[in-house]
């Protein structure tokens, strides 16, 4: 029984579902996606998800598994009508890489004076800044040391610089300073220079980037008051507290990807603060060619029996 | 003998040699360091140059070894009164790896569309490119595979990318496509999406980065026309003909470290040119503090009658 009769549901919203189909369709023709589950519901043995409509998920006997299409979670439970069956994490070299890429760039952006350099292009200055701290002098603290902290952390390492990393349960990664729970963070807080967000968005985690947490920061780096890099969700931060704590100088700088509201309205005062550097949700965005096969791998070493992998936690949320 | 009581000539223009003074007198007080050799030219035996007056390094008739307190020499080479002596290249971990920060941020900045993403917030623009390549798809090809050329390959690769190398002697670096000599620039330029030069300044590199050049670059890669990045010398380069180049798509955007004249005037165009980003000569700063410790290395090992390491060749002036 190889299964490849049965349908895969592809329930997205906000995303083109053609370069979906047409991946499937050149990977696994044999296998039948639909976008709705209108006449087919007995058959729909697997969903692929990305903020799929609530209830979309419901009155279909035999699914067996829910595949979330992003690196988060947070996206599959505004829905509460999702059914018992295990949601399972896409885990993936290629988002791994552009995520680690993002967070790698934008560390030497400001560890390398790039707001400083480009403000002095635009006026025709010319000035080294000599000051400019070694690699080892920098200390990057990362928020959430799951598959795409760990990789970033490693990366860093790679380049010089000391590396920390928090998480809610403890983690070790080689030449990583570790912390975990609540007091760890605290002694995260004081050391790190960049603080770098991964964090999955979990009512635990939801507006964690907030005064409270700026408040806890050291305020004497190499590099002046902390940088913080957020690629994790936008949730996670309480925008007005950005801008006020880089407005007090608890901040020296913030490199945002996500948002409260995505796109960012335009009369956000982010858009304009000259140490804000902004993306556009662009980190690590899910690259259907790279996902396909991996997914589709997945359905098939399932059923052969083999466990599944990448299981989120539905109590933790992630 | 240790030849402590032997003066150290430091032959500096455009530098404050207070610093170098101040590191000496911290790591090495019994040695003795002068700015000028008026009273003492039998005395000097080493000499630490960075753009030495001309004829400043003649008539000291004990010297035995010059220092230079950059990664590149041609700066020694301006002088055609250079005693004949051993001239040995600072190469110095933190130097090296200050340069490969510089060209992995540089590199992520393209590949990355920080140009466009900066553009956009600039016009409060919130726009996805999705077409972003994986960095196994991009080939970033290093002109100059001495210690730097190297290193930032390493670094490179362990990201992701495509890395190969042209040096004028062959070199192999693992995982790194080599080539050399005039037939081997060929193939490296007809495969590179983003070029980086790390060469040296010498006679036989004077002006390369030229129309020359950029004509035998692809045209249709990933990220469209080449990138062009230059962390070496101003003088590699043509800079009426970036220019051009840029004009006519050949390369589709720049980095540049260096110029032929420094500072850049003001009256350049490369300032204002939306695909050029300028930084000033900041790639790889000499740190005195790291500096010196290593110098005063290699004089006492030369002391013991060791052989000096990274000796310049004349001939070839790199």
């Amino acid at each position: 029984m190889t299964g490849t009769s049965d349908t895969i549901f592809l329930a997205v919203t906000g995303w083109d579902p053609e370069v979906w189909l047409s991946e499937f369709a050149k990977n696994a023709p044999q296998r039948k996606l639909v976008l709705n589950t209108d006449t087919d519901k007995e058959k729909v043995r697997y969903a692929l998800v990305w903020k799929q409509r609530p209830g979309s998920l419901a009155d279909l006997p035999n699914l067996k598994v829910i595949f979330s299409l992003g690196a988060g979670v947070d996206h599959v439970f505004h829905d509460d009508k999702i059914p018992d069956v295990p949601i399972v994490r896409i885990v993936s070299p290629d988002l791994t890489m552009r995520m680690t890429e993002y967070v790698v760039w934008q560390v030497l952006d400001h560890h390398r004076l790039g707001l400083r350099y480009r403000q002095q292009q635009a006026g025709k200055v010319w000035h080294e800044d000599r000051r400019q701290p070694a690699a080892h002098e920098v200390n990057v603290g990362i928020l959430g040391m799951g598959v795409l902290g760990r990789d970033a952390a490693l990366k860093l390492r790679n380049l010089g610089f000391k590396v920390s990393g928090w998480s809610r349960r403890p983690q070790t990664v080689e030449g990583v300073i570790s912390h975990s729970g609540n007091d760890g963070l605290r002694d995260f807080l004081k050391d790190a220079d960049i603080v770098v967000s991964l964090l999955p968005l979990t009512p635990d985690t939801r507006g964690i980037l907030s005064m409270n947490l700026f408040a806890q920061m050291k305020t004497d780096g190499p590099l002046g008051a902390p940088v913080l890099i957020n690629a994790g969700r936008g949730g996670l931060q309480n925008e007005a507290d950005i801008l006020a704590a880089l407005e007090r100088g608890m901040l020296s700088a913030v490199t945002l990807d996500v948002f409260n509201k995505e796109p960012l309205p335009k009369d956000s005062a982010l858009w304009t603060h000259p140490q804000v550097i902004i993306t556009p949700h662009a980190a690590a965005s899910s690259s259907p060619s790279a996902l396909v096969p991996e997914i589709i791998a997945q359905i098939e070493s399932y059923e052969r029996g083999e466990p599944l992998k990448n299981i989120v936690d539905r109590e933790a949320q992630y």
